[in-house]
């Protein structure tokens, strides 16, 4: 019960190239959970000398009507962006019977209700889960996961630069103007940056979360859109006295039949679940009548992010059933000696001196290193004693802690809870 | 194009009529976005006078075989729980040709393997969303919207009972025996709360996660799982010390081929993604290795979030095609003086007696009324004066504005910013 599907990627730039890496390393999971077997027939792109080099089992072309023209092929993936010529490859292609995938966010957003059309007068599909919030399944969520939810309100952290961009103003104090700088120094920001800044790109993102959610098309230019480019740093520093943070919001919510859709700098106070994304991290909020809030959130651009929710929308077109996934068997689980974890050790211990020598020696002995050490002033002859440690064998820290707990200078029994840190890598 | 599918609810309590309710009074959103009508065919419950009169417009029955046997029925929902007869239930509707959406966690984490047996046999499928997280769509996320990845580690907050236990702990300093009772008044712990405390039900939604991610089936009872009756404050308090705050959570890796899982409280930085999840809810954080960290949250139970979920399920396992979505037509948008916000306003004014009358003064003949003042003192003779508002019409704001610059006591323009609380209503 295995499908093939073949696919054309037209566009070969940081997505596409993302897309066509993506599915030669991780075609196991792929087909394991969903049945399917993704083959990239054809790659096309102007610069036909780097898919010479870098695609190695497909066809390649520079004509993108090679692409839409084969009748092999089942999903044509539109990686161009801009509005021409990927609004006619689109269409195209939907009339030529084919299901398309689009991470064109411009093109849908101020072109979407004319795509729709094709789209139902053809009979076909088209799957643009990469066009918001780049790997974060959002519109996924949206449209299947919320469908029995009526969607009160939608607020969005959108667009990565300007997040990036309002975090370092917030923790440093630095105006808009050198947190900008900074951005584009780390990539996060264009060299021309209007089109984030100004609020531009999350607006499109808002509009088609909007129409998705409401189920109306919506003009893009009636959208009143606000960017950052006025935040001030004494703004963002009022806003915490008060406890509130700034963020550059999309909002789309439905009052009496007619829709609230914007794009400006919010405040909302520090607790709010969109309060803590930071830095180039988006994160969508979405109010559902049955489930209340539900927030979704990760990295919003990127070209492997992305590409994940290319191959999504590739494999949700291509599937007939739900597949129930295959199973390889059964899991061995790991042994305990290979568990590795930073522990939070807390011992009573007497107040008198070398005790802490004793008891990293232990530690020592087992090769454990600490990372921090509190004592705590108590007026007690019993005083707690807190070691962090950094990462060790789960077996070695058990030993340890026996070992500890035989001293005649420890009271009770050793408390011990695993540290889980979030590396910045997996950010 | 629009398909109806017959369904069968078995089992009519919390989440029962939740689903039976949410099809009433939210049939139009699943159709527009999934082309698919909802039809309850048959409820089934062993209190049939609840049934007849709750259920206005299916037949009741008290034997699930009316409900299984029914040759009319595509898709039978398993809402009884525990394992016998559910488990029978489940596996008969399968052999007799009908998918199957559940949420029972406990049968599925138990005998998982045997069912997906049942399911792979048969052809048919089973959807199980409503098992972990309530109303987060984390298993379509993780199925369908990173079916591109592999899953490098999930961590989740699974429990809302346990974590409004800590939650409660870390903000109060009260013991776990006053927090939990506090959480049983509050209807948020049962009055056996062993299942949740001792991190049970915590550790079948991990192993389902686990089981979908790496593709393997896993005995349950050899997953190390320890609760959080041990937690002192003590430790809630040296951890925040660090920076750190302690949360009751469900690990699972694969490294080399081996399977890490586990369920225990886990120290995890005051910045970590999961530390921001308070209460109730629940969270799920899936690292893929195309995405980087995916995070999802909201509810994790209550009648009408599983109840979201067991309909997402059912939509799925009906579709066919992927479904366009219907549009109603053209988005009106709301006029500006419809638009209600609080506001931040910043302005800078002469540093002299009698301003704030003033302004005040402007403010309330718009009726816009004041939530708080922060006059900042600097050493200039002009000073910024910060004012927030309570809820107002955006146009009377802007006319307020208008007033405000034109006093020659107010230097330069008025910084406005919108502020977007987080009703607690909506959490």
């Amino acid at each position: 019960m295995k499908t093939t599907v073949n696919i054309g990627i037209i566009g070969f730039g940081t997505v596409g190239s993302g897309v066509y890496h993506l599915l030669k390393n991780n075609s196991d999971p792929i087909t394991r959970r969903s049945g399917i077997e993704i083959k990239v027939k054809t790659v096309c792109d102007l610069d036909l000398n780097r898919l010479k080099n870098e695609v190695t089992d497909a066809l390649v072309t520079d004509k993108w009507s090679d692409v839409t023209g084969d009748a092999d092929i089942d999903v044509i993936v539109e990686l161009i962006g801009g509005s021409e010529p990927a609004g006619t490859i689109i269409k195209e292609s939907l009339r030529k019977g084919k299901n398309v995938v689009t991470a064109n966010k411009k093109l849908l957003a101020e072109a979407g209700a004319e795509l729709l059309e094709t789209v139902v007068e053809t009979g076909n599909s088209i799957g643009f889960e990469a066009a918001v919030g780049g790997g974060i399944p959002c519109i996924l969520a949206l449209k299947k996961g919320m469908v029995g939810n009526h969607i009160r309100s939608i607020l969005g952290i959108l667009n990565g630069t300007t997040n990036y961009i309002l975090t370092k103003m917030a923790d440093e104090g630095t105006t808009f103007k050198d947190a900008l700088k900074d951005a584009q120094n780390k990539g996060f920001a264009e060299t021309d940056p209007t089109f984030d800044v100004e609020g531009i790109d999350a607006g499109h993102k808002i509009s088609l979360l909007a129409m998705l959610s409401y189920g109306r098309s919506i003009d893009f230019e009636t959208i009143p859109i606000e960017g950052i480019t006025n935040i001030s740093p004494l703004d963002i520093s009022f806003a915490k006295d008060m406890g509130y943070i700034i963020k550059l919001l999309g909002i789309a919510k439905l009052i009496n039949g007619r829709l609230d859709i914007r794009v400006h700098p919010t405040m909302i106070p520090g607790d709010h679940p969109l309060a803590s994304v930071r830095n180039e991290f988006n994160s969508v909020m979405f109010d559902g009548d049955m489930t209340g809030a539900v927030v979704l959130n990760g990295r919003g651009a990127g070209s492997l992010p992305t590409a994940s929710a290319v191959v999504s929308d590739i494999v949700q077109l291509a599937s007939r059933n739900e597949y129930p996934g295959k199973f390889i068997g059964k899991a061995k689980l790991i042994e305990p000696e290979e568990r590795v974890s930073r522990y939070y050790l807390r011992l009573y211990t007497e107040d008198s001196p070398g005790i802490l020598s004793q008891i990293s020696g232990v530690l020592g002995k087992h090769r454990i290193s600490i990372a921090s050490v509190i004592q705590k002033e108590v007026s007690d002859e019993f005083v707690p004693l807190i070691i962090v440690t950094h990462e060790a064998n789960e077996s070695n820290m058990i030993k340890c802690i026996d070992e500890i707990e035989s001293f005649s200078f420890v009271r009770e029994k050793v408390v011990f809870i695993r540290v889980e840190d979030f590396k910045k890598g997996e950010k």
